[in-house]
């Protein structure tokens, strides 16, 4: 369950996919009730009926908690979150769509201050069961180098 | 609490600041739980003792869902949750720590493709209890315009 | 989120009404687990259709819950819940059902021994998504006077 | 766990007191997920310092949902709840009180049109650890008569 | 609540039955987030149409921990869990099947060590609404003798 | 995440551990919720102070439970889960505990009826942060053979 990784390690394109999880209404409740947002287009079934989308959605934040929880695999004790870039909500979720996870490693790059640290880009994205892109973000990890990078020295 | 804004309604420097809210053990049991996401960092006390931070610490989609969720206030029906941009984690959460968020619209600018919309940026800052900065990021709103964009159109 | 009223501010008749709330399968398995009331009206789908309701009903303490918490909005710092009165329930909620609130000030009255504060009553009703009145109650606000009374020195 | 009792059979005086329950941080977390009751009082321990009660309190409608629950025990068929009187928030209760519940029966009158059914008024105290009272209210149960009432009838 | 019971007391053949409980999605997720099992089985909607079973089933963890929770009843001071046996998964069970729990005891041995006390075995079967066996095992309780057994001090 | 393994392929002494995990106040109140299992022993911290263990335990079957969830790995979709033998509570959980679980394959057999199939025997134990072992218990897995066994076909 540890898998140790240097900055050097990553190999661009490095993909991988994780199983399905179905979007519950169980879930839904359960994120208002985390996050307290109980806005009518998640909470409100009569409402969300009148609307273009005519049904619950999940929340944006709920779909993309458990889309990273899904692709949490092995520790790495070299490497920290460090961040997310464009994080877009392509599609609406509704209950009882079943999501599945895509994360690809697309982009290494040096850390602007810290030269024994580089910035790996884990690109997400989550697909229906229509395989309909979701949600997709960028996961930036900051990985301890195997050896200190002499560009970032400079 | 619906409050209907244009995209001409916004105004840059608007500034709200939330009440604070006290992330428990609860919550972070919770949010494991509802993400799957049952690292050491987060569920083994004795593990963290002989870590850096020393201490369990909430996970980065916890308090990025609450923070948000801590905004939602009035609904707008002119607008709608785009994506986030450069959400970074700047310092560790703890079980106890009491989080307070300030929200300020910070830009507005044209959509690529629709004339119709504007992309409404509020910057989001986290604050534990000593101000310290927990996390910030940006909050795209998609935001209909009370008149077609000139200048989108070319 | 603050909004400071003294008694003297309260008007008989004001009146407000909350969005809508789906009140789900797992709201009534969460308020089981919470409150320790597991009857077969609530959990027992077989049994129910054996009985004139012919489904699982929500329990009454979790509508008055939910009902009390949508109408929580903004915080009067010289107000504080005080009881509540006359609370009945009206009809059964079934799970699906889309519950909303009317809250109106329908009464105001002097404290029996507290000359600088004052007995605020709000009714409060419950409506399902058919305006069928589910639950009505009456909140008593204990509130601040601006000047202490002087028909309640006597 | 069935237990048939019709009006006749109830006897005014009839006492009983259940178990302790320790109210949690997380009892209190779930009443605000399941309310959306999110209100300083109960969630932000930083503010609750500054206040009189100097720590976070819990929801009065979860000591009251848990209080009931904790009373709930044989099923009647001939009873069902009918509502509750004199709902009235003693003290605060904090997190990590103990409470016991106390129940007994103290009066039985006629329904003011079904002559068949009386109403049961079970008053209700909650205690804390230190014997002090939080809560009262007096449940009312609607009860089949074994024989229609002759008064009533009038 | 309390009942005093010594390992004389209890007879072979006494069979008690329980209410029955209705296992919800929002039980299966819920359960899912307390263990961390997320595996498609039990999660994933989608993956489950392509298996033999056609839709998501329960834990087993999760119907044994709700079954042996049902059969909780009164007290004895003189009783304790040891442990179970011979816990066998009958048949899967699926959301909203309603289980049902009846438990005999079936044996009572002495204690291998402690003469104070024997072990009290009771056989419980889970059933659905279809009669059919789901779940069954043995729960074994140390119970203190009123008198120390004669044939144990050998 | 799935890894295929037939009966032949397992081998005895094949030993794992998982990382930790801490049993919090919020597991406990969420095991009662899902179980209904409200005993004094879990629930009531005042009444635990007059006890033996001096505070309150956590249930048998959320350890079982949660130490069952932690040795989920992989899928193979060639075994499934047959049940639990000589499930044993050696000490309690206190809450603030961190457990740990070992898991190791003791046995390899026959099904006595199913010459297609064998038996794999994992046993399962459960530590705390002082390593004393808490619970034990035998996991059968029932898993397809590679090829028929010639002597179950006798």
């Amino acid at each position: 369950m540890t898998h140790k990784q240097y900055f050097e390690d990553y190999a661009i394109g490095f993909h991988r996919r994780t199983m399905g999880r179905t979007i519950t209404e169980a879930d839904v409740v359960l994120h208002a009730g985390q996050t307290g947002d109980f806005y009518p287009h998640h909470m409100d079934a009569e409402w969300c009926k009148t609307q273009d989308f005519g049904q619950r959605i999940a929340h944006g934040t709920l779909i993309f908690g458990v889309a990273i929880g899904m692709t949490a695999g092995a520790i790495n004790p070299h490497a920290m979150s460090y961040g997310y870039d464009r994080l877009r909500f392509i599609r609406p979720v509704f209950i009882n769509d079943t999501i599945t996870v895509e994360a690809t490693i697309t982009e290494k790059r040096n850390h602007p201050r810290r030269a024994d640290h580089g910035i790996v880009v884990e690109t997400i994205e989550v697909f229906n069961q229509h395989h309909e892109t979701l949600l997709v973000c960028e996961h930036l990890y900051l990985v301890k180098r195997r050896q200190t990078s002499v560009l970032a020295e400079h």
